[in-house]
C-alpha cells in the first residue's frame, strides 16, 4: 500500500488515501518518489478550472524518484537497463507514437491521446498511483525514463519535468541566433529555465522581468544579463531598456512566462521587426486580447508562436541542463513539505515568496 | 524624354508628364516598359492612405520591359551580361546589403533602407523615371535583374514582381509538408500565386475561397483542388469542408490573401493544432482583431506568421514559376490599357471583374 | 494456415511452407496480401550478402493487403478505426518510440531496435507470418498503418512502402528550393519516386539518368524534364547537360539511386558549389571511393548526405503521392507473378526489362 | 604614404614598400591598423600554393583598426554612423550582393565575385592598401564594418575575422542540439573558436584533440570539457573516450580544424549514426581520402558538410563572442611583432608554440 493525497472534490482539501501497489507488466515501473513539485496548474486544477481533470485524482505531474520495482526489462532513453535503486526522471507525458502528430507531423507534444500523470488520469482504477502527490508512483510501459547519475540532488530536477521541458520547447521555437537579444517575461521556474536556455543558445543579452524581489535576484544566476522590476519601472522605461541593449532594433525573441494577459501586448511590442513572440505561460483562459494585425504582425513580419507542453527531446534537454551543473537549479526550490502537508504546500505555492514548492519524503522534509 | 503618368496630389487624377532620360552610371539600366501592373496598393497610395508616399510620384512597382541602354557592364542574377533589347524582370525592392537585416539577420526584405520603385521614391529629382506608369524606367545600379528567355509573354510576368514574390515568401514560411492541406483565402493575384506555389510544394489539397465568380473559376487552373464561394456558403459549411479534406484535423497552413479583417478569425479557426496562419494580404491598417490567446494560440500551438514584402530569392522563384509554364499566368490579366489611360486603368482595377490590370505600350493595347 | 515462400538456405530456391495463423493480441492485425514487391535487397539477402538476415525467413518488405482480422481496436495514422476488409498499407519498419533515436534525436529511422518485416525477423517462431512472400501477414501492434481510399489499385502502392518512403527521406534532405535543378542517377523505382518528389517540391529541372530504355522512357511521366542515356552519352556530355539546364552552376541536388560505385564521383561532380549529394541507392557494400576533400567537399561547401531507410512520415508522404494520382505508379509494375512463382519472380527482378516485380494473389496474376 | 610589407615573389621574403593614400569615394574608409593577424593560409600563399594569389600582394586578411578617414557617410552593420577614431572590425570578404549565391541561393559566402583583402586583390593598382601587413588599410565601399565598444583589446579581435567567422559557419552547419556531444579536432584558433561556439550552442560535452601542450592547456578555457593529447593516446583510446562521454552513441558532430588528411577518417569514425562530420580546416589540397560509402556514409546516415569561408552574419557572431567576454580570446595571441618584422612573424606562426601571431603598431609591440 502507498500513501497519497487525493483531490476528490474541487475546492476542497486533498485527503489522504492509500492505494495498493499493483503487479507490474513488462516495461512498467514502480518508483518511490524523492521529490514531487507543486505546479501552478495544480492550483487551477484543484479549483476546477481545467476541464481535463478527472476526479478523484492524485495531482502532481513533475516528480523524480528511486526505482522500486521493474516489470520485466525496461531500457532508459540512452538504452541502459533500468535498475532498482537508481534515481530516475521521466517525461510526464505518455504519447501513443502512432497518431498523425506522433508520426506524420512530427509534433508528438500534440499527440491525440497524450496521457499526463497527475493531469488527465484518475486514481480511481488500477494502477491508481498515477500522480505525484504520493509516496510511490506507477509508470506506464510507454513512459520515457532517464536514469540520473549519482550525486545529483533530486529536488533540483523536479522543475525540469514540466517547466524545464516546456521552456526547452519554447526556446527551440524562438530560434535565436547566437549573439541575439531576448526578453523573458516572468522569472518563475518557467522563466528562469527559459533564461538559462537562451543563454545556452548563445544569447548575448537576456532581459528578465518580474515583480517579486526574490525572483529578480535569482535571475542573473540563471543567465539574465539584465533584470527589470515591473513594480519599479513603467512600460516606457522597459521598452527603452530593450532598445538600449538591442542597438535600437528590439528583441529578437520575447518569451512570455507570466500568463498574464497584460503581458501579451507589452511583450509583442518589445520584438524587433522580424522577431518572434512566444506566449508560453498561458495555462488557463485569459480572455480576449486585441491585436492590430497590420501594425503588430504584418508590417513587422512578426512570428507569434504558441507553445503547448513538450516532447521527450525537450524533457531530456531540460534534465541535461540541470545535471550539467551550470545553473543553481536547487535554488529554485523555495519550500519543502512532507506529503501529508500537501494542502499547506499548495497554499505556499501561491505565496509571494514562492518559486518552487516541493513535496519530499518525511525523512528529507 | 519619356512620357509618364504622375500622381501630384492625393485623390486627384494622374497627370501626364515628360521627364528627360538621364545619363547612366555603371550598373544602371534604362528599360522600355513592356507591361506595368496596377496593384491594389496603388489605389491606396493615390488616396493618400500610405504614409510612405512622396509626391510627386510615378506609381507602379510591378513591371517588365526591354533593355534600352546599359550603363557600363551589368550582370543579371545568373551572371549573364545584360544586353540591350532583352526582356528583363527585376526585384522591385532595392536593398542596401549592408544593414543588420540584409546581413546579420538574413531577412533582406526588412532592409532598413529598402527603396521600392513606385512606392517610396519620388520622381521630382533625377533620375525621375523610377515608377512603372511610364514609357521607360531607370533602374538603380543596386537593382537585381533577370533576363527572360525569348518566347515569354511580358504581361504574364507582371504580377510575379509583387504578388508572386510575396506569395513565395508566404508559402516558404508556411513550411507545408508534401501531402499536406492548405487553405488560401482570396483568389486575386496574390491568392492564385499562393495556390500554385502550395501545389508546387506538394500540397495534396489546396482549398481556395473567394466571392468573385471569375476568380473562383480560375482557381483550379492555379492549383486549387477545391473552391469555396464565400457568397454561397456560410462559415460553418466552409469549416466543415476544411475538416473533410483534412481527415478532421484542420489545415496545416492557412494563408490570408484578402486583407479583410473578417477573414482573420475565420482563417485562424481553419488551422489544425500545430498549424500555421499567415496573414499576407493585409496591406493597410485593418483595425483591431480580438484574439483569445489561450484557446486560439497557446493550446493549439499555433504559429501566426506576419509576412512583409519579399526578397530577391522570392522574386526569382516567382518568375521561374511563371516561365515554367505550368500555370496560365497570362489569364490573370483581365484588362489592358494604354499608359495614357492610367486613370481608367485604376478604376478598372477596383471593378468587380478585375483580376490583374496592366498598362501596355500603345501598339500592344 | 497460410501459404508462404521461405528462404531456408542462402543461394537455394525459396520453398513453399504453411504456417498457422496465431491469435491476435490488442492492436495486432492479420492481412490478406493484395500485392507484395520483390525488392533488389531481397536478391542480396537470398544470396547471403546482408548480415541482418535470420534464417528461415519469409522475404518481402513492401506489401499491401486487405484487413483479415483485427486484435481488439486498432487506429490508423489518421485516427480511424481499422476495419476488416479495408485495403491498408503500413510502414515496413516498426520502431520502439523509446530509444534516443526515436525520441531525443528525432531520427526514428535510426531506431536502435527497428524491426523490419521480411528483413530482420525470422519466421521460425510465432507469429511466423512476418514477411511479404506470403498469402497473409501478421502485423505487430507497433505497426503504423494507413487505410487506403477505395478505388486505388493495390499494385500501384507496393513500391511506396520501401522505395517511395526512402525517396521521400532523400528528397526531404535534399532541401531543394523551388525553381531549383536536380539530378537523379538511376530510374528504377527509387529513382522515379525521387524524380516525382523533386517535381512535387517545385524543381524546375529534373535530369534523370539510366541505361535501360524502358526506364528512360518512363522517366518523363514521373517528373523528369530531361533524360540522359548512360549508354549513349559520355560523362563529359552529361556534365554539359547539367550545366546547360543550370545556367552553368551545376545541380542544386544530386540523388544517387543506382548504388553503383562509379556513380558516386560522377554524381558529386554534377553538384554546384554549395549543393548536396545524396547517395541513397547504396544498399550493399560498394568498396572504397577516393574523395579529394579539398577540391570535392571543402572548397565547394558540398553536403554529402547519407540516407538510410525512412520513418512513418516519409511512408505517409509516399503513399499520398501515389494516391494523389498525378503520376502513373501502376506503370512501375513491369511483371506480376503468383506467390508460388516467387523464385521466377526473383529472376525476373534482375532482368534487363524489369522495373518493379510484384507477387499477387492467384486470381489477380 | 603608408608603410606595408609586400609579397613580390613567391618563396622570397616580404619587402617593405610605401603606397600613397588615395582619395576616398563615398562609403570608403581608411583605417590605421591596431592589430593584424598572420594566418596559416598566409604561409601557403607566400609559398605559392594558393592559385588565387596575385602578385604583388599585401598579405593579411584578419585585422582591426582605428578609423582614419571616412569617404562621405558610412553606416556600420547596426546602422550607426562610422566616426573617425573608433575601433572597427570588418568582414574580410566583400561580396557583390547581386549574384545567384548572394541572392537566390542565400549563400553569400560563395559569392561569384567575392573579394578578400590580402588574398585575391593585388596592391599593384590603387587603392593599393588592401592587405593587412600594413600601417593602414583602404576599405572598399562594399565592406561590412562594425564599430567596437570602447574597452575591447584590439588583439583579442584579430582571429574573429577569419578563424572565428569560419568557425561560426561550421558550428551553424553542425546544428548541434543543446545537450549534445561534439568533437573538435585541432585546438588552433579555428578549433578553439569552434569549441567555444559549441559550448555557446549548449553542447554538454566538447572533446578537443591536439598535439601541442600549449593548445591543449588552453582548450578548457574555451569550452572544452575534455582534451585528448594526440601524442599521448592512440586512436582506439580516443574513440573510447568519445563513446564514453556520449553514452556509447558517438559524437553528434565532429569538426575538423586540423586540415590533416589523417584526421578525416578518424573524425568520421567518431560520429554517431545520424551525426555530422565537418571538415573545416582543409585550406589546401590534401590528396585523396578513401571513403567506404556504404559503411561510412549510407548505413550511418552521416552528413559530411564542407564549410568554405563565411558570411557577414558569421563574422558578426564571432565578434560578439569575443566582445561578450566569456572566453579569454586575448590569450590566443602567443606572439606580437612590429610590421617591419613581418618575415619573423611568419616564421613564428609555424613554430611549435604558436597559437596566434599578430602584427601590432610599433608603440604596441
Amino acid at each position: 500500500m502507498a500513501r497519497t493525497m487525493v483531490l476528490e472534490k474541487f475546492n476542497e482539501p486533498l485527503v489522504e488515501r492509500e492505494y495498493p501497489e499493483t503487479e507490474l507488466a513488462a516495461g512498467e515501473l514502480r518508483v518511490r518518489l524523492a521529490a514531487s513539485g507543486i505546479c501552478g496548474s495544480d492550483i487551477h486544477m484543484a479549483a476546477g478550472h481545467d476541464p481535463r481533470t478527472p476526479l478523484p485524482i492524485i495531482l502532481g505531474h513533475e516528480a523524480v524518484g528511486y526505482v522500486d520495482e521493474v516489470g520485466g526489462e525496461k531500457l532508459d532513453l540512452l538504452g541502459r537497463r533500468v535498475e532498482p535503486g537508481r534515481l530516475i526522471a521521466w517525461d510526464r507525458g505518455v504519447t501513443c507514437s502512432k497518431c498523425a502528430f506522433c508520426t506524420i507531423k512530427r509534433q508528438p507534444y500534440l499527440c491525440s491521446s497524450r496521457k499526463v500523470y497527475g493531469i488527465n488520469v484518475s486514481c480511481k482504477e488500477p494502477p491508481h498511483l498515477v500522480g505525484g502527490y504520493s509516496e510511490k508512483m506507477h509508470l506506464y510501459a510507454g513512459t520515457n525514463v532517464l536514469m540520473i547519475e549519482p550525486g545529483v540532488d533530486p529536488v533540483s530536477l523536479v522543475a525540469a519535468g514540466c517547466s524545464g521541458a516546456t521552456a526547452v520547447h519554447a526556446v527551440e521555437e524562438a530560434a535565436l541566433m547566437p549573439g541575439g537579444v531576448a526578453v523573458v517575461q516572468g522569472a518563475g521556474p518557467l522563466g528562469l529555465f527559459a533564461a538559462a536556455l537562451l543563454r545556452e543558445r548563445g544569447a548575448a543579452e537576456v532581459i528578465v522581468t518580474d515583480l517579486k524581489p526574490g525572483r529578480l535576484q535569482s535571475a542573473p544566476r540563471f543567465g539574465a544579463t539584465r533584470v527589470l522590476d515591473i513594480g519599479a519601472t513603467d512600460q516606457k522605461a522597459r521598452a527603452e531598456a530593450v532598445l538600449e541593449v538591442s542597438s535600437g532594433f528590439g528583441a529578437d525573441a520575447v518569451i512570455d512566462c507570466t500568463g498574464h494577459p497584460a503581458a501579451i501586448k507589452e511583450g509583442m511590442s518589445y520584438c524587433r521587426r522580424g522577431g518572434r513572440y512566444l506566449p508560453v505561460g498561458i495555462a488557463v483562459p485569459v480572455g480576449e486580447t486585441s491585436v492590430s494585425f497590420y501594425e503588430d504582425v504584418s508590417v513587422r513580419n512578426l512570428t507569434v508562436q504558441g507553445v503547448w507542453v513538450s516532447d521527450t527531446s525537450h524533457f531530456y534537454q531540460a534534465v541535461k541542463l540541470v545535471t550539467g551543473g551550470r545553473y543553481p537549479f536547487e535554488e529554485l526550490v523555495s519550500h519543502r513539505f512532507k506529503l501529508s502537508e500537501a494542502n499547506q504546500a499548495q497554499k505556499a505555492a501561491v505565496s509571494a515568496d514562492a518559486v518552487k514548492v516541493v513535496l519530499v519524503p518525511e525523512e528529507a522534509a
